[in-house]
C-alpha cells in the first residue's frame, strides 16, 4: 500500500447560489483544487453528492461533472452515503491511490439544496433514514435528532441552554471563514431565545440548507514530495456503519457505528485520540456534536456537553473543533460536507488557516457522519516534516 | 496489484416484484451468492444503483442493505452511473481488492422499478441525459435512442426490420434462463408489428422496467485457487467518459466513451476482441446492441446490424450475445444490470449455462452503458485452467 496525500484543496463558498447550478458549483471547487495541486490531469473523478436526483432531477453525476469540467473520457462515478457521501468519494479515492490503482484522483463533494425542484428538502433528507421504518412514520431528519437529544438531557441531566457553546464556537470560528454560509456572533441570549424547530432542536442547534462545492486532489505522498510544498498525508481512513433504524440500536446514545470507524481510524495511524490536534465533526445538530466527541473518544459518554461547557472546543482549547465553523456555521450542503471538512483540516495542517490557526496543529481528524450514525466516516491527516 | 476473482454470484428473477422491496430483493441476491463462495464474511459492501431515491424514497443504501444482511459495522456504499452503477459498483470493488484495500468484496446491483412512488420511470430514468439541456427540453431516453436509431437507418441504409434479429435473439435465449423476466419465443412478424413507442422504436425494441438484483463476491485469486473450484477471474475492469448530452458529441452514432473503455479492457487483458468468446453487451434498445459492437471493435461502423443479420450472434455463432436474455429478454433493473451481465459470464465461463452453453467459453466480456454512452465500464474475465 502506499501512502497518499492531499496535494490540492478547492472549495466554493457555502450558501444561497441561485445563480448558478449543480455542474458550475463543482466546477468552482475543482478549478479551485486543481491549480492548488498544480496538476494538469487526474486518472479519475468521484463525486460525492446525495439528492441530485431528488432535487435537480439530475443523476449520472460522474460523467455530467467530469464533462463539464472537461475530463471527458476519464473515469468517474458518482458516490452515496447520505450526509457522509463526500467522505465516501474520498475514501474511494484513498482506496485507489493508496491500492496503486491510480496515481492523481480527483474528489468532489457537492450539493444544489436551494432553488430547487421538488420535493421539499426535508422531505429529501429524510431518505438518508429508513424509507420504510421511519420516515414513512412522519420522522424527518430533525424529528430524529430531536429524540435523540432529549433522551440525551434525560440520561445525562443536562438543560437544553448547556448545548450552546457549541453554536457560540461555530459561529465565532465561521466570523473569520470567507467560504462559512452564516459568519456570525452568536450569544448564550440569542440561543436561548431561538426559535424552535422539533422540541428541543431549535434554529441555533441545526445546521443551514445550503448549496456548496469541494474538492481535493490525491496522489501518492512521494510525488508530492518532488513538488517542495508542505505534505499533508492521510493517516486513516476508515468506515464504521450501524443500523439505519435508530429503533434498531441497543442504545441510541451510543453511536457505535462512530465508535468503530474512529477505532478503524486510529489503529490504522497508530495513534490514539490524544494525538488529535484538532476534529471536524459532524455538527448537524449540537446534539451530533456531543455524541460524536463521546463516540470518538474524546470525552466519556455523557461527558460531550460537558467538554463544550467547559471551554476545551475553542481554537486555543484543548480540542479545537468546528475550526471554520463547522456544519453549523460554514454551513452543510450534505453531499459536500465531508469534503469540506477534510479541506479544512487541510488548511490547519499546513497553517493557512488564518486567524483560526490552531497552534502547533500537526494532526487533524475529520468524521462524516451518514443518517443518524449509519455510516461513520473518519479519515486523520498529517503534516509530513 | 493482485489478481481478482469471482468467488460466488447469486440472482433474484427479474420481473414486476409487487411483494417485496429493495432491501429484499437485494439480500435475496446476497444470501446466493455468499451461499455459492462459500465466504462467511466480507470487508466491503458496494451496492449499485441508480433511483432508490426516487422511485421509492430510500438514499442511503450501503448502510441500509449492510444493516437489512446482518453485516452492520462493514464498510458499506452506493455507487450511481446511471443505468452502468451495477459495473460502476464492480469496478469499486475491483479496485479495492485488486489494491489489496480489502479481501473479500461483495457488490449487489439492485433496483426497484414496479409498484414505487412517484415519480413516473421515464421521469425518473431521464435522469440518466442532461436534466438541463436534454430532459428539461421533453426528450425522454428512448426518444433520444429513438433518434440514434433513426440516424443510424438514413446513415447506413437500413431498414425497421432489419434490426429483428437482435430481439428474436434475445428472448430466444431468455427461453433457458430462469431468472429471466420475459423469456417468450419472438418471431419477426411479432416484432414488425408490435406497438411503436417513439418512432422507429417499437415494443419489441425495447428493454423491460423490471426489478431485480443481482451479486457477485471478489476475492484474490489466490485465495479462490483454495477453493478447488473453477475459478473466473477479472482480467480486466475499465471505464471510458463521453459527454452526457447527445448533442456535444462530435458523431453521435459513436460511442467513443464505449471504444475507450473497450480499448482500455483489452490492453488491460493483452488481449483484442477476436479473443472474446462471448459478449454480454448492453441491448437496452435494439440500436444500443449495434453501436455497442461497433464501439467495442466486434464489427466496423455501419455493420453491427449486418452482424446479427448474419446470423453470428446466436449461441452458436461467431459473437454470441445476450447469452441468457441480455437487458432486452432477462430484463433491465437498471442499476442492477452490469452486475446481472457479469453473472451471467461467469455461468458461461463455468459452464453452468445450461441449454444456452456457448461451447467452450474461455474468455467473455460484459459491457455496461450508462445514459446513451456517457459512461461505459467494461470487464473481460476469464476461466483459469
Amino acid at each position: 500500500m502506499r501512502d497518499v496525500a492531499i496535494i490540492g484543496i478547492g472549495q466554493t463558498k457555502v450558501g444561497e447560489h441561485w445563480d448558478i447550478g449543480l455542474r458550475q458549483l463543482a466546477l468552482q471547487a475543482i478549478q479551485a483544487a486543481i491549480k492548488d495541486a498544480g496538476v494538469e490531469r487526474a486518472d479519475a473523478l468521484y463525486v460525492g453528492n446525495m439528492l441530485s436526483g431528488e432535487l435537480t432531477g439530475q443523476e449520472h453525476l460522474g460523467a455530467l461533472v467530469a464533462d463539464f469540467a472537461g475530463m471527458q473520457g476519464i473515469e468517474a462515478f458518482k458516490i452515496e452515503a447520505a450526509c457522509s457521501s463526500g467522505a465516501a468519494a474520498l475514501r474511494l479515492g484513498y482506496v485507489a491511490v493508496a491500492g496503486g490503482l491510480a496515481d492523481v484522483v480527483l474528489v468532489v463533494g457537492v450539493e444544489k439544496m436551494t432553488d430547487t425542484l421538488g420535493p421539499d428538502v426535508t422531505t429529501a433528507l429524510a431518505m438518508a433514514a429508513d424509507a420504510d421504518y421511519e420516515a414513512a412514520q412522519g420522522l424527518s431528519f430533525v424529528a430524529i435528532n430531536a429524540l435523540l437529544m432529549r433522551r440525551y438531557m434525560y440520561e445525562y441531566g443536562y438543560r437544553k441552554e448547556d448545548f450552546a457553546p457549541f453554536t457560540i464556537n461555530a459561529h465565532a470560528n465561521a466570523l473569520n471563514n470567507p467560504y462559512a454560509m452564516f459568519p456570525m456572533r452568536v450569544t448564550a441570549e440569542a440561543y436561548a431565545e431561538a426559535r424552535m424547530i422539533a422540541d428541543p432542536i431549535n434554529l441555533l442547534d441545526s445546521s443551514p440548507v445550503a448549496d456548496g462545492a469541494a474538492a481535493v486532489v490525491l496522489a501518492p505522498a512521494q510525488w508530492a514530495r518532488r513538488t517542495g510544498r508542505p505534505i499533508v498525508r492521510i493517516a486513516a481512513s476508515a468506515v464504521g456503519t450501524d443500523t439505519v433504524a435508530l429503533h434498531d440500536r441497543r442504545n441510541p446514545l451510543l453511536l457505535e457505528g462512530a465508535t468503530l470507524s474512529s477505532q478503524r481510524a486510529y489503529q490504522q495511524a497508530g495513534i490514539g485520540p490524544e494525538t488529535i490536534d484538532l476534529f471536524e465533526l459532524h455538527d448537524a445538530f449540537s446534539i451530533m456534536a456531543a455524541l460524536s466527541l463521546e463516540a470518538a473518544g474524546f470525552a466519556p459518554h455523557g461527558q460531550g456537553v460537558r467538554l463544550a461547557l467547559d471551554g476545551e472546543i475553542g481554537i486555543q482549547g484543548r480540542l479545537p473543533i468546528a475550526t471554520m465553523g463547522g456544519l453549523k456555521a460554514r454551513g452543510h450542503p450534505v453531499g459536500a460536507t465531508g469534503v469540506y471538512q477534510v479541506v479544512e483540516v487541510v488548511q490547519q495542517l499546513r497553517g493557512q488557516a488564518g486567524a483560526n490557526q490552531v497552534p502547533n496543529a500537526r494532526v487533524g481528524m475529520a468524521q462524516n457522519i451518514g443518517g443518524s450514525g449509519a455510516t461513520v466516516i473518519t479519515h486523520i491527516l498529517e503534516r509530513m516534516e
